[in-house]
């Protein structure tokens, strides 16, 4: 497999399609460039999402969130379309992005973005005491 | 752009207007006057909004938070004045202001006001397992 | 004002009375006396509350909270008469109040009492992802 | 009173009897016996009632806790023992027994058992922004 | 009793089959190898389930968890795969496992899969102020 | 024993007088009054000695700081009166005593202050890697 | 006793002149103008002294600290400047200000500067195991 | 071997007896009782030393603390004895016993004791950067 | 000044030079390329120093750690090749580069280097009680 | 590079061999196996070292740790033994390692073992206000 930046998010079959399960991936590692100022920016991204028939393949997705690092882009829009491309590459049942931006100017900034399937059903919660 | 107090506050407009997603901005260097003694009150502000047409820009929100530092406050006013100036810059789906005042007299005080479109819908909340 | 303890709880006019919004206030100065020893007890009080008309003085309230110094006080009792008082001075929408004592011979007590203002409705929460 | 271990478990009267309120419990030194190999087990039992016509009083519960020290318990029972003594007691609207066992072996067991008067009706719960 | 890796999961007859409550396990001992380049991975497995006619029990678990330790298994079916050999073992109401892998490549994934006994109904939840 | 506020601080002989080993107290629960406005202030004590003939006995120790409750104290003279008073009491080889005063204004206070039995030589300390 | 922002430093006699003890003051309120751009910068201001013949005065210390509100102050000068103020007020046989200032750009700055009268000689530190 | 409480402290042979190094040991399940109202009183205790010979068996070293159950102890008699105990055990080049007493009335009490083979020298310590 | 990645460390003149103090500054946000693979490596780089005649411009550094984002770098050789470029910078009396890298393949990693003007005399620490 | 266990400890040429600096490593997936029992022991590795010639290699390390997966190993034998294994092939100034297993039957242990090269002088320690 490549070890470069690549836009082509590598998926694989949902081993368990039959049942409605999470999966959570946290990446303390996301950078990319203030189209502002040209300076670096910083945050953790973190996904969670009910997978359909495919999953997200995870060095294909450390790649994917490497071509981030030369290239411009504002807070709200970048959250927005790391969700829009994973949906296109795995249509998932369900997907949150959430983007937690390093502090600037004494401020710190959080975004976060979700796609939902309309055909699927979330799960009734079971809060046992 | 100045670097001024200002109560301008600049906006831009929501790259992903057809979707409800969330903005949350931590601003922990809040400090106004008290209104009785004329002594410094610091406090963290916290907001989550859903923007409608608009963002609110961030070192215009910067400034706009810089003009309070001269400025009495009684900490239920002054809460509830940058819900109301916010909701009239941006006219946000949803927006909620948080204020976390500094112990004064052993006593820890925060204020919370939110407004809502009335025509909005918060969406369903999904909560994996 | 006054700076010795005193059961008067002084009010003022709440500045936003058509919004429902929320004050809390935290007191980890509490303190009085155990009915049955006659030794000191001590704990947290915390106060959350929905205004109507008026909200309570802080200072006003840091002198009430000291008036309890020198009075014998069961946990459950003294709780619930903190809420009574509070709610005779203010006749808020809604006040809960958590007191949180001391630990005593290995045992953690925590006492929470809540009013309701039955012609209120509280509003819908609204959890942002 | 007594300082020895005891299962009787005293009440007093509610002081509040027409409010709905609640009363934690955390006691961190409770200690039983394997059944299987004899060596002391220790866990942190946690209760949250509602009262009815009676509390129950601090120092019977310690002694009451103290009765499990050379007594053999496994871990599920012990739980449900607890929640059925505590409910002949004082019959409560609602009581939730929660006991924390400290690691054995690398793993960890909670187990949680709860008791609800059926004529009684759980309080709608208000959560405040 | 054996003291080998087994996946002869033992169970015992529930104490008070009467009652839905909780049995929460946590493991964070859990190794297993990556099925792509055979180095060990490492996670912590919690499992929450109310029990039906059985429970299972403690040690019999760790050496079912031990079977893992030279077996190759990938994220997503190894945690589907533990929850369904529990569920065969017990037919418990309900269980849920979470299995929380360690860092790889500076990512980080969680898996939860649940089970559901459909003719159970999960206890409506008091929260308590 | 009495359970009043008492200056006398009860002594028992030192269980190990030939080994140089190290008692540490921590009270959080300390009161007194402001000598300027009369309000109340609060502290943690915390007491580190090395004991002589005498050790302090803790419940005496506890009426003893009972005694500051409606006393008025500045912070500075109260944490070295409490350290006159412990060493005139038991005459340790070394005794510090460690204030720190709840916030006031925006501002946190400590003051420490030790004795040192001029005879006494502090043990060459270990530490080990 | 004024409530103006004032560089007049008040100073009472030391309560205890014969004996070298410790007064560590934290003041995390502390905010000046960045002399390049005119915006706001915080610090939390941390004060350690053991006092000759006199003490700062708290209110007056809170006051001093309050006239650099409106003042441009470079990190590194302004840290000196309150060592040098305080030094010529109440000429201590020791004292270390350590001025910690808010992230700026990602970048987080600490400056700490010390006063020793050179006639006095530090405690030797007792260290008990 | 036995699974009772046992005063015998068993041994075995320091594979490494010509370095120094150290060995440290929590027990957070140390209970006794209070010789004077005989209730349970709870620490943890906390071992670290240096071995000559011989090493302490931890399964030995359970059933030791465990033979303090039933037993009557002063803190500061019980913390001395322990070290006592050990020392005859093992003979160690340097061995530190911390007692670290759960509150009672409020009041947090820790004793420390320590042995020194006089013949030995402790490592003189590296603090890398 | 200019806002693009630049090896040029620009110094300022040290306002208080007859005074040996200490300057922290911690940058969360170093990011450079694995040399071997070519992934991102990330690290928060920790510096402290007693400036002599300079001190080093908070933005110009922000800039010179800006140049190692594309940069091929080893975990030993670049701590060293900061703590080399500041050193000719600035020269000063004293400096400690700390160099903390994220997680990979489960290892985590730290590197610390310093220089010291072999001129220099470190000051005799004060460690008030 | 082989991916299999391997106790061949691959190093380079120490880049900066003029100068004494720290490089910490710290390893939480260490597992092994009781030597009585056959059960998996899990602990954190953490490493301390100053090079001589030659750095060890961190992929070589991780594979190194991985020979003990199906190792029998006593806590205080397996510390010593990583120790000598280290020294042997990169021969450092100083290496310092350190043990933390964890719990068994309520006990935590924890085993730190030190190699010195009796030619080599450890820096003396600047340690900065
Ligand atoms: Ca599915
Ligand atoms: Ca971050
Ligand atoms: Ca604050
Ligand atoms: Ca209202
Ligand atoms: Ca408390
Ligand atoms: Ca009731
Ligand atoms: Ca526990
Ligand atoms: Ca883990
Ligand atoms: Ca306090
Ligand atoms: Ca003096
Ligand atoms: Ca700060
Ligand atoms: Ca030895
Ligand atoms: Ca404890
Ligand atoms: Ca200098
Ligand atoms: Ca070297
Ligand atoms: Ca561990």
């Amino acid at each position: 497999m490549s070890t470069k930046p690549s836009k082509d998010l590598e998926t694989f079959v949902n081993p368990e399609p039959g049942r409605d399960y999470t999966i959570r991936i946290d990446i303390p590692e996301f950078t990319c460039l203030c189209p502002k100022t040209g300076q670096p920016d910083f945050a953790t991204i973190r996904l969670e999402y009910v997978p359909a028939a495919a999953c997200v393949e995870l060095k294909a997705l450390k790649l994917y969130i490497w071509t981030f690092r030369d290239q411009g882009a504002f807070h709200e829009a970048v959250t927005n379309q790391i969700l829009n491309d994973i949906v296109a590459a795995i249509q998932p049942n369900f997907l949150r992005v959430r983007a937690e931006f390093n502090v600037r100017g004494g401020i710190y900034t959080t975004v976060v973005a979700e796609h939902r399937n309309p055909e699927w059903q979330a799960p009734q919660p079971v809060h046992l005491p």
